[in-house]
């Protein structure tokens, strides 16, 4: 388990700027913002990627999303909200501590293109979706599978 | 609020590739997969974003992620994990439907470059993060505010 600087954080060993901590989730905003109100929320059991965090930490955590970007949005007038939490260094993770991120986004700062499978808002976070196709045959597969497992 | 096809999905009156139910909460396959495994965990609650889901609905989503994460990546081989989770179209949502994309990423399957601002792997979804800076009274003058609301 490494040592990061969330865990520094949550210790209050590093400043942060704090916005919300209860027993198991801490809020703070991100420092290099991708837009204006960027937050994590970081459960305080050390974990580095979900699949490792507890049912009830992973519970906190999913408890207190709505009411953090109810507040971040009406403070920044945000238009949308991604949430993103990223696992592994194959999917962008960086600080190998679980954190999401609460991402505002606003229509008037930044191209957006309803419909399209590539959209941008903002120069911060740009999503290109390009989805494949999943046959019958092959949900049923990879579902038996996943199911065996739940 | 809109009778959107998740809620269709979760009364059963369309069929899908389900891997999971609980008292509050469904997973499906997602037929437009960004890759091999994307999955779609969706309160039964008929909220549309994820600030207007309840409290309990939303710890219950919360509470599961890690268990399906867990059950995709043992799956699949997933070398990592992006949770993706979309409020308005501005922010990409199509289903009008509180719901969180889990999508596996696959080292072997796409580039990588670890440490760039961008990154991409696999074909299905590409993110490209140019973060910007949060001054100490940026900071202040926000966290206030949001605060203020918590």
């Amino acid at each position: 388990m490494t040592d990061s600087i969330f865990s520094k954080i949550i210790r209050g060993e590093i400043d942060s700027h704090k916005i919300y901590e209860d027993d198991f989730v801490i809020a703070i905003l991100d420092i290099g913002p991708l837009s204006e109100g960027h937050a994590l929320v970081i459960p305080k059991e050390p974990a580095v990627t979900i699949d490792e965090l507890s049912d009830e930490h992973a519970a906190a955590v999913g408890r207190v999303l709505p009411r953090i970007t109810r507040a971040i949005k009406k403070v920044t007038g945000a238009t949308a909200i991604n949430i993103l939490q990223n696992n592994g260094s194959d999917a962008g993770q960086v600080v190998e501590h679980v954190h999401f991120h609460i991402i505002p986004r606003f229509k008037d700062r930044g191209e957006n293109v309803q419909g399209s499978p590539s959209f941008k808002n903002g120069p911060g976070l740009e999503l290109n979706w390009n989805p494949g196709t999943l046959t019958p045959e092959e949900a049923l597969e990879l579902g038996k599978h996943i199911k065996r497992l739940l």
